[in-house]
């Protein structure tokens, strides 16, 4: 058993006027010092692979056919053993 | 100067249903590895703070403030430092 943590974000060359709102609304709180923000999604799944290296393909899978957009967003992922 | 990478997940108790339909997706795709999905929201941020310790903290308060809604949702951090 696998717990898969994928955080999904737009490249660096794609403009984020989400992020460009929330760090808006942080300044206007007072907290000056945040200087840059990205907004993206996350996804936590458990996936009952028998090996790690079955349940990296299967995610890296997941994630080319569904979860990622691969024109405009980029993704990073973990994957630890859970028994 | 440091990075800030904020997850957001719907607390344990509460019905996650993008998650669910996510999941029936990722199923309908031939994923069948895949057993549990909650779907959350991905900050990145920098902060031009000068220690860790004070970064922490905004950190702390603007996800109090803005980022989570403690009543239904979970957050976990961490913070890097860039130089």
């Amino acid at each position: 058993m696998y717990k898969a943590k994928i955080n999904v974000t737009l490249k660096k060359s794609v403009l984020d006027p989400q992020g460009k709102t929330v760090l808006q609304a942080v300044h206007s709180l007072g907290f000056h010092s945040a200087q840059e923000m990205r907004v993206g999604k996350y996804f936590e799944l458990s996936l009952n692979s028998t090996d790690r290296v079955k349940a990296e393909q299967e995610l890296k899978a997941m994630c080319a056919e569904l979860l990622v957009n691969p024109v405009i967003e980029d993704y990073t992922f973990q994957l630890e053993e859970v028994r």
